[in-house]
């Protein structure tokens, strides 16, 4: 991706810390509009922002050129901006669940001695600003109430996918089936994380054909079942001098896609081991697993499993319709393949 | 109020109940959709509906008889029953962030077992049943951005409120005053308890005069203001036997109505008493509190207060334009009236 790219997206943060503060000003509290600006800040402070970028990208390569005008791109941009508010709180909230201590190399805002469970209110602050900034920019377009009815059935998916994930997770591995991990990697990651970011461009584009979205849909929701397999695999096989963390999933119980693959191979022996060591806090049990996902060749299942899911989605990209940004769904494909880090 | 106007409005409930867990059955999880049914079921139980039969109420009194169907009236039964719902998912927050221990005659939702912090998620997806309901039943409507808008903007101020409530509290009584009290009142409280209910059926009615929707506000606002000072008198004064609750506002720092007069009036060293005694957990400087306040007279005080306002609001209620839902505004006013039970 062009580093110009990034700039300029970087180049509006400022503008929307000030508008959504400016928005808190006006509820005659200047404490409460402070101690916002820093919930913002501290969790708004995006090092990967590459996913609110495809919103641009996927908006340049819908509109010709001659109608590329400075307003459209700063909409696109802040469409950007909105996507990254989403993240910023799905992560807060995320972090409160998961019992995390630190994110992006920090602590936890929640973790914060001043804040505690006080950051479940600025979750729902922080989510307001999406659509503020949505208000401010966009009512008067024909796509405002797509947009507002995209975000929030985004976010419903994502925290459903996690309430998905918490139930399995309460549950043996031996229930674990592939319609459940295919069901929670579409709710929780593959929704808000892949298709919202074209979704919303293609409306800001005024693509008002339901084919065009429903394909770019189907792509979507593969990329992100593809990156949530990634993920686990990475997560155990992976190097953790890439990754940046020891994986968990094991002794967490997750239902991983390792964890689905390997009792859809096991035999009743096998079965009994992941019964047995699956999801316990255990060095001993945790490395009874990972001898049985090599036992069962799993990481070369893995390496088929994702030679053949790429070129299934390049495959389906390159069928699409005309007007499909083919070009940013083929970037984003490359961006995952064959990656290190989670 | 009729005791058939909540019989009506009960009726719905199943209703409302079912159409919610449909929706969330569309998302491929069992589990999770009967997690969310559960959820909804604990903490959609309503006891206390009055605040939502407003808007049934409100809109019954702006619109001729022989216009009133039974399809409008199931859509403002539908909107009171939005409202339960916000005013669930704030109480599921209060409780979290509070560390309370029962609602309602029951244990907090987040207080169960096999709850706790999910019950953060829970209350998004709960949350978004809201905006699911306004989809299904009112996006043909002129109103229905209006509405999405409404809802939204209200739950913000009331969890902005909440935040304000936080930081105040963190403060020493000697930096309350007037403007803080109402600035929190105004936000927490009357914007979503007292406006809301009003304003969605103003705009289900069909009603565009911005003057009718300023008049309404402003007298809900001062009913808000007048029913938080209320509670603040009778977290203090009240009779447990009828307010069913041990006062704590003294303890807790509360930036309470009490507190705020009693700072007003206090010479030099009865402000250090305050200082002294105010947001102590200790059962001698509470008295010590309380006998300040007695010294003061302000249990008289408020007394004046009370019936001032109430004939402040009534006079108001009876010059506003002819839009207005006079009735409706005056039942509420007289329910407040001279409570006893917080």
């Amino acid at each position: 991706m062009a580093k110009n790219e990034i700039c300029e997206f970087m180049a509006v943060y400022p503008a929307v810390v000030n508008e959504l503060t400016e928005f808190a000003n006006r509820y005659e509290s200047k404490d409460a509009a402070e101690w916002f600006k820093k919930a913002l800040q501290y969790n708004l402070s995006p090092t990967n922002t590459k996913n609110s970028i495809t919103t641009v990208l996927t908006y340049k390569n819908l509109v010709k050129k001659d109608q590329l005008t400075a307003e459209k791109l700063r909409l696109a941009h802040l469409l950007g901006w909105c996507l990254e508010v989403l993240h910023s709180m799905i992560l807060i909230t995320d972090d409160i669940l998961d019992n995390s201590t630190t994110r992006r190399g920090q602590l936890c805002w929640y973790k914060l001695e001043d804040v505690g469970l006080n950051a479940v209110n600025d979750v729902f602050m922080i989510e307001n600003g999406i659509y503020e900034l949505l208000k401010k920019h966009f009512r008067h377009l024909d796509c405002y109430v797509e947009l507002i009815e995209l975000f929030r059935q985004s976010t419903f998916k994502c925290m459903f996918g996690q309430s998905m994930d918490m139930l399995v997770g309460r549950r043996s591995v031996t229930t674990f089936t592939r319609a459940t991990y295919d069901a929670i990697a579409m709710n929780k990651t593959a929704s808000y994380f892949f298709y919202l970011p074209i979704a919303v461009a293609l409306h800001l584009a005024n693509v008002k054909d339901q084919r065009i979205f429903s394909e770019c849909e189907t792509i979507s929701l593969e990329l992100g079942n593809y990156c949530q397999a990634q993920n686990d695999f990475l997560d155990c096989f992976g190097n953790p001098e890439f990754t940046g963390k020891i994986g968990s999933d094991i002794q967490a119980n997750k239902c991983s896609w390792l964890a689905v693959v390997c009792m859809e191979l096991a035999n009743p022996a096998q079965k009994s081991i992941m019964a047995e060591c699956y999801g316990q806090n255990d060095p001993q049990k945790i490395a009874r697993v990972k001898q049985l996902y090599e036992e069962l060749k799993i990481p070369n299942i893995y390496a088929k499993y994702e030679a053949e899911t790429y070129n299934r989605i390049q495959t389906r990209i390159q069928q699409t319709s005309d007007d499909v940004p083919r070009e940013v769904l083929q970037e984003i494909l490359n961006t995952i393949y064959r990656r290190e880090v989670k």
